[in-house]
């Protein structure tokens, strides 16, 4: 709904203010439209737009260089009153005679029509075209009774691209009147938009169905239809186009529109079908635009507008414009780019490495061998543990970050790759497959202890350790959480620092590891009584007090499985 | 809600792959996201920035020259692997090292950390800058702690025109940050955004209320207050914002920034109040945008960005850029209008007549005077009539309308207009204050009768009757009613059929227009029996049955008195 306004019966009149004071760089304000706030040539055809408001970028957006000379605005969903019309085109006028372009609509006819035949009294030259674009509102037989949506945009450009070039009023008529016969839009409406101040949406579709044909201020549509896939929807509205496609045409412009609160990332998601259903069709689109170029305030619902081109409308199409809304036109002088990108990832080279490297980089990957065997084992309880607090994935990413862990493991051993590459790529593997938050910070752990490995010389208690304490900075550095938040970093905390106390008393790393994986177990049991700190809004925050913490819980296993590991070698 | 989609856990990477189809002058699709399509000089620092998806035209649409060079895509609302955002970095690297900008989440400082700590090992230089704007999710002394949202447009954008002007990575850097640090955004949310597939929003705001400070991703906010009216949520948003300029600070650039179903009228609406607000504060706007920068899928919601400025970030924020979404710089060469426009009403001149046709015209305006008394008595009544089927205003139009019409005429009168003008200047000023159709209606009426008229010749009957005729053309020719759709065209047919009819048959023009305003005054009483034909949707039609058309019946009104004034000069 509407929700932003002061009195509702001044939203269409402050909000074109609202707008001419953001984009003063396009448009001057005068009362009941906008004008070029750039000079125009003297004799210029003069393009000019409107309608209601409330369709925003429709009209106001479209005035700029290339495209509309001046925009009328009405009250919301209502037609400028004749005077508004007349008195923005004199306003407009360079002495080039007008286009009056806007949707076919009753009271558009009526007030566009009376106000052209009011400047013709005055001896300005002025043209009308209704735009007629929305096919699902009368048959082809009778186009000149269909509605004007989306197709707006489309002629508008077609007519501005025309008079920007210099041509005459008449060439100008004819282009924008040809245009206007070869743009077709068809559309569906999802639910309505509610009007500044009304307590009720102006009409309503059924929740779950979709009113095909629907008209832009709640015109009644064709029929209503369950809501489809959207592959199903791409077809609907390509098939109900195509069929008018004039005999001989392989090329269209064309516009995937949006209604307001339809978005764009659906319209994009639609655009991959829709592009398919034309390609099959054997045309080639030009120029496509996908977004909200004729809006109903927060109408849910899209529209697929096509223009069938030739030489001389492709020109126009895609001729350069510079308005609010659509700019057109090199601002950089560029060049397309021609080198390949492979985004495939590449086979991972290693530095030379020394033999006994090499030895201890396929002890590393024994121990993570281990690890991801005993992580596939504790799948299920892991993610027991963490659908008390969680969504219960976290024994799954586990699992699928260790194993794939072990094979770039392997195949770094393989590759000749020295200790801290292999644990390296160990932790990029876990970190990329694993997925969510864990995987990343099992990443860093790993390769940030690598860090105190090398490729050459032997591994040494001291760099085991200085590793420990570079994976903890690491995960703390990036990662966000701090002790007490009920995070893996309980566990870990204690595990390092367990480690290097007991290191540096003379412990050997086998003894000290296992005290340090022991410190790590009774921390994540203690995670029982904390409540998470982090992270968003968790309803389930309270439910996880008397429950240990999945992530530290999972720590304390592995460091416990590698400690293992490493007294077994 | 999402309604859009085939698999739902495929809907970003398709709508990527969409958005790269339609933009495919713009940017090429890589996995995981988006780079340049166009040349990008060797050693150029590149502006790789990205985040979940579901916030478009964040990111992806901000790639193009002047802007980034690259973004990468998560999944809706969830931060892209570390792998992805390596793999992006490395195909936008130019050799110039990268800055990787990203709003500032746990997961994607995360992933941007790890990743770029990957990137840092393989050779590449990357700084990472995480986006901080939101005042609400931190306090000012710990603004490092605070959340990237629509500020994510303002950062990137001093980021790239950085870049694109050559400097290096340490500048770039510099100025990223320092950007970052004089950026600030503060936002509402009325309603929550509901992902593909999932059957309820992911969060609610209690009807009638608003979230002060949430999240793009429904992180909690300050409060919830009731939704006040634009002027005072300007001053909501303006006042927090404010109360961090930094000393010294006379000029801003600006962001008003709609979350997905908070339409671009609201902004308009809500910016006039902003801007009063800044310009109070002594602040000067440069290159202000309101629109959808940073959505949220379809939530209900805006926030305001500021950016302070100094002469070094203003020239990098109105830098010429690029990109689907935002464009700067010339692609026309313009200057600014210098014209003064003038938007009032001028006093009109009347083409010199002869005397007799100002008698005529007194007489006119005469008949007008009659009319709009009568009118004047009928409102009630009108209203009444079109209160069972319309809404009820027709009274209050008609009144208004010929009242501004008597006005007009005396006014003509005055000057030494004659007969066709008085009464051409009678049926636009009612055209112009009555409103709706049924004004137009009766200015086109009026005018198109004038027509036949003149300012020198005397009236004869001839001309009277071709005038009525050429009003009836009019309203037909410009209006789309037709007889039988139950309007005023029923009662104006019968009334031109019988004034032609009578006066051929040599009868005087005061026995004919009587003879005429009966026959209008029969059909519009037997319109009771029809059934509206015309315009939208008329949940009501049916209940006019039974009734007459207020048209028709005001039609016969005015037809009688007009008549009765006319036998009585």
């Amino acid at each position: 709904m509407t929700t932003i306004f002061d009195a509702p019966e001044e939203f269409a009149t402050t909000a074109l203010a609202g707008f001419a004071a953001i984009y003063s760089r396009y448009v001057r304000l005068v009362k009941g439209g906008v004008v070029r706030a750039t000079k125009v040539p003297k004799g210029k055809v003069s393009v000019v737009i409107g309608g209601g408001s409330g369709h925003y970028p429709a009209f106001a957006g479209y005035v700029g260089p290339g495209l509309a000379d001046a925009a009328v605005a009405g009250d919301v969903f209502a037609s400028p009153s004749t005077a508004a019309v007349a008195r923005v085109c004199r306003l407009a006028d360079q002495g080039g005679g007008i286009l009056l372009g806007f949707g076919n609509y009753a009271g558009d006819v009526l007030n566009f029509g009376v106000a052209a035949e009011r400047l013709h009294a005055e001896g300005i030259d002025v043209r009308i075209v209704p735009v007629t674009d929305d096919v699902a509102s009368a048959p082809a037989e009778t186009a000149a009774k269909r509605r004007g949506i989306a197709g707006d945009l489309v002629v508008f450009k077609i007519a501005g691209a025309a008079a920007e070039a210099g041509m005459d009023l008449d060439e100008v008529e004819r282009l924008t009147r040809y245009a206007n016969d070869r743009t077709v839009s068809f559309g569906v409406a999802f639910k309505g938009c509610t009007l500044p101040g009304a307590a009720d949406p102006l009409f309503s579709v059924p929740k779950g169905q979709m009113a095909l044909g629907l008209g832009i201020h709640g015109e009644p549509g064709i029929s209503e239809e369950d809501i489809v896939s959207a592959t199903d929807l791409a077809t609907l509205l390509t098939d109900k186009l195509l069929a008018e496609r004039p005999a001989g045409t392989n090329r269209v412009g064309a516009v995937l529109n949006g209604l307001g609160a339809t978005k764009y990332e659906e319209l994009f998601v639609l655009w991959t079908e829709v592009a398919a259903r034309l390609k099959d069709a054997g045309l080639d689109v030009v120029f496509p635009e996908a977004g909200e170029f004729v809006t109903s305030l927060d109408m849910q619902g899209c529209s697929l507008t096509l223009l069938w081109l030739d030489d001389e409308l492709e020109q126009l199409w895609t001729a350069a414009c510079d308005t609010p809304v659509l700019r057109r036109g090199a601002t950089f002088t560029t060049e397309p780019a021609t080198d390949a990108l492979d985004d495939t990832e590449g086979k991972l080279t290693f530095a030379a490495a020394s033999d006994a490297s090499k030895v201890e980089g396929k002890c590393i990957a024994g121990i993570v061998e281990k690890i991801a065997q005993t992580l596939k084992g504790a799948e299920e309880e892991l993610g027991r543990i963490d659908a008390i607090a969680g969504d219960g994935d976290h024994g799954q990413g586990m699992r699928r970050g260790s194993a794939a862990a072990l094979d770039a493991a392997n195949t770094a051993v393989a590759a000749g790759a020295g200790a801290a590459s292999v644990l390296a790529v160990a932790g990029d593997a876990w970190a990329d497959r694993a997925g969510g938050t864990s995987g990343a910070i099992w990443g860093l752990l790993l390769r940030s202890w690598s860090n105190a490995l090398s490729d050459t010389d032997a591994i040494e208690t001291d760099a085991v350790v200085k590793g420990a304490r570079l994976a903890l900075e690491g995960v703390t550095r990036l990662g966000r959480a701090r002790l007490g938040d009920k995070t893996l970093v309980d566990a870990l905390v204690p595990f390092v620092e367990a480690l290097e106390k007991n290191t540096a008393s003379g412990k050997s790393l086998v003894d000290s590891w296992a005290a340090a994986a022991a410190a790590a177990q009774s921390a994540a049991d203690a995670t029982a009584s904390l409540t998470p700190k982090l992270g968003r809004a968790r309803p389930l925050a309270e439910k996880s007090i008397g429950h240990p913490d999945a992530g530290a819980i999972s720590l304390a296993l592995v460091a416990k499985v590698a400690g293992e590991t490493i007294a077994a070698n």
